[in-house]
């Protein structure tokens, strides 16, 4: 996906991009119950690589399994492509590790533009530090192996209640994370990227004292003066 | 209501004017689960203005709807009176959005207090950057359509499991939010008032080494002591 | 415990310290949603001093109990050993406070090294300002008599899921609190602590673009790496 | 409405009801968490008359005032029109009772079809034996005044997290209660039992060993069959 | 406790004598989520005798240790005295059994009245066989050990929420489970009976038509009715 | 599987099944949540067969999807072996139906053991009817398409927290569903089936007035009384 596209996803925010699908008939878009690891990191933008889990068993899921260079948990961190989103479908569950701050440190060294689990991250504090974009549902300390078992990458998944196809992109920030279908992608974020700049300019007009009816949502009066708004240069706007 | 009451709200505290109403037997007066949107915001006070959301129909709930004035919605951030607390009765969902950024920078020009929702918002930083106090439970990007639909203004609702009547006066703070029925609202903000002051003293005795017996909960003893302090002109206290 | 034992075990982390555990066999050492009060808090290390709490009723539970020096809440407060943490059973419920800021700032003024519990505080805020590293579930603004009967001191109790025997060290962090049973401290901490140096190595060859595979988990030839490293310094790691 | 159009929603039963309102865009009809009394009860059809809780105040809801006429928990066990279903919007709440078995006898005596609640009944088991179809979350044998204080009558609420208002028909059997708004009933309930006849017939040819595809969901060759079995009296059905 | 004490109790019913209780000033005395194990199993009604569980940890809890005749949960079985009830607090966790069928064939035999759990029994159908009258909240087939440790006997609990002390009256019916404090049995049930009876008189005046205004509550007029009634011999009643 | 190998499952019993996999060291394998769909349902034993649902995306998931013979919803009912049992893994969400009757009733006429999922089945009470045991979380009554997309046939899931591997054993009861991994079932259910044979010579001890002590669990001496009562011809026993 060019950067183009990326800025606008990321200017437009994931409400309002959850809005823009709303109006091609998709509600169920935005993760539930997922949220940035650290308030205030940046925007999170990418197409999904995925990871999934089901529950572990002991005999199956040891320690020592992640010394082995075929272990999927492993190979994730290691395939997932630059530029990508690692979308790790957790079962929603907490009582262990999606990943932990070595994960993290080795996707962030190999140009990957950040993770999301439905589960969650332990050393999280360390996980920050890395400055990777990382989202998930809460602190999950436990070994991976107490309670996961990697079983298969880079295929349609479940994430935080909502399908995730790999190549479909996602978008998280504070509000938390969006599904784009890939095929819907480079309208949204042309629509989005407007909206968003539409609202600078009802958020000006309503500092000055303007009442939202006929300024939020638009109307084609009130969108001309956007347009003239425009064309001046967007004055008031530092 | 007078900037004493404010002031004297907001100095003692949500948990010590809670526990002014349990004296006067009122157990159920602080919400559940209902948080501080933004950590460190300043308190909020103000008599309560009410919006009672029931769930949404596809056939009566659609984005277009929020164009026309007399929209519940709109009107409820056209007509919340400045001063007051506009409470949102969400059902407690974060499905959709009880309010968005646009809706609280209207809020804020009008001079309203701040908002209540035992639900959620959306673009909550956003929301966050408008400066309003706002409280809720989480996050919630969905738009309002989705899954609320506004049925009625400034009527008795339940919000965050506490029943909230028209004018009874709302405290918000890192505790959460106590709501104080209206009769009592001026001898309970002096009582809680006095008791944050004892607080005061309380915590440089504390300091100094001296035990919590006979010091909190104070004693007639203890209380005579502060009388002194406060008298002394409260050395000790920058 | 020595200061070494306490430093080892800050170091290592609890997510780390739970995979020692974890080898032993000790699978359920990490409390349930008990977390931090403030992020940032400084690492809370200490002997477990316990407090049990059972469910409130109403005419053995009132306010005025507080004044009395038996009370078992407030002799909890005055008789945890300085240096200890006191480990609070709450029933995992929030309906009432497990401890307020007088509470908090007496622990603090004793020298107890924490506190912790499976409920909450309240006057969150105000116990945030006295210093003592403190976790907790959530807010719980309410009264304690309201909900929370204390019944017993330093005695066996379940605490965020985790049995906490009077002596069992705590450590608690980012990720959460860790319960380390007594006759395991001494080797667990620096294990632990050899641990968490290895992660700075590993962490510095990631960072120049190593793979995981046969970096993390170490193997033989990697430890020896490792251990040249240190002879020589520890290079790289400011 | 008629006996017919009540038979008809009886057979076609809530699930298929809910599909033919899902084929008209109503995806939100079904209430989540209500279920039967009892299991094996006859099926519940009837329009709404709702009654509204908030949560109670200890000043204002004490078991006294229940022996007032104008108490509306009382009148809306007066009021509801014969025929008609006591719709409660508890708040999904089952800290305290929506109804008790007095108050169902009454319901029964006075012709009313049923009652649902998102709360709950006390006398649970005499609320059963009173013989009136009664929906609900779960036993709540706390007084009412405890928790829930009575606030409106017929008046537009939720229940189960679905929007009824007053006088949509609400359909209620062993896989819940489904809502169909008042101006959809007939022809939904047309649509429905025709569906439901159809599956008795497609319930025949699986079990004589045929397949679902090309049987269900039907095709324009199997409906043509259903006809010609309709009109030979639907051989093989007792 | 009498026989007579043991029939008014189950005759009031729990839902009744939590009303006594309310009118005392006890709101919390009814189990939440504590259920029959079987629909329709008789009333259960004793002094409470409890067992007070930790959660477990690997290293002490081992199934061999149930061989042990110092095992507190073996010993529960064989010291809970007859016609008492083994009230086990569980933490409110299925993770693991409270008791199995070996144990509820013992307690049945050794003419214990039944027993009460927050968490759930084990090869629950064949306790159930046994006829001892049982409540739990859910199944919990797992073995005891895996997550519980039981750590004392007859000392206050909390189970289902409410406090227990030993020697309180447990009453158990379809409505769940209701505590009553020692000091208030014989007049709680004294009261509680009384209303029963009331309850039949309104119950056939209601049948036969008649309000519940002036009835349900009674007024003085209805008991002296009442009154008349029961001089007459109850007539109607079967 | 062979009939004996079905027949010493289902007479041992899902936790005493439970507990030879514990003595394995497998503590994961009772799903939770997962009940039976009507009370005293005959047992379920067979190997599985999965079905994996992601949650639904509006554009992909459409009613009409379901006229297609690839359908993967649709061949999961007509591919699963006879003899197998179908787990269907629904992310634990009864938000959509697992199943419903007529592919229930497909399902019972093709000789498949029966079906297990960690959602729900709509029309449950027609689902009952057709005799096929089933195993569920709650009802859910919405059709499929509105929550649940198919997408794969037969690989390793989770269901109710439990790794299922295509092939396992399945055994479900009152108790719930335990999974049994391949390579064990044929000696756990000989020891199953042995430990339940023991039980019934217990419970006779029991009845007789005998301490669990040095009965249960078994000790060497009283597992030779249990021989010799076996090789009298099991007196006592109906």
């Amino acid at each position: 996906m060019t950067g183009t596209v990326r800025d606008r996803l990321a200017r437009a925010g994931s409400a309002t991009v959850a809005n823009m699908l709303l109006r091609r008939g998709l509600r169920n878009v935005l993760m539930t119950g997922v949220r940035p690891l650290t308030a205030g990191q940046r925007p999170l933008v990418g197409p999904a690589y995925t990871l999934r889990f089901i529950p572990a068993r002991e005999d199956l899921d040891i320690l020592s399994g992640y010394a082995s260079s075929d272990h999927l948990h492993r190979r994730a961190v290691e395939e997932c492509p630059p530029g990508a989103v690692l979308v790790i479908d957790a079962l929603g569950s907490t009582a262990a590790a999606s990943m932990g701050d070595m994960m993290a440190a080795r996707l962030k060294r190999r140009g990957v533009s950040g993770a999301v689990t439905d589960g969650g991250y332990r050393d999280s504090a360390a996980v920050a530090r890395t400055g990777l974009p990382c989202f998930h549902r809460d602190n999950a300390p436990r070994a991976t192996p107490v309670a996961l078992h990697p079983v298969a990458l880079d295929e349609p998944v479940g994430c935080g209640g909502v399908a995730v196809y790999p190549g479909d992109v996602l978008l998280g920030d504070a509000d938390g994370v969006v599904v784009v279908p890939r095929h819907l992608v480079a309208e949204v974020a042309a629509e989005g990227a407007d909206a968003a700049a539409y609202e600078e300019f009802a958020a000006l007009q309503i500092e000055r004292g303007r009442s939202l009816f006929g300024l939020f949502p638009g109307t084609s009066e009130s969108r001309q003066e956007y347009d003239t708004w425009v064309a001046a240069g967007r004055p008031g706007l530092e």
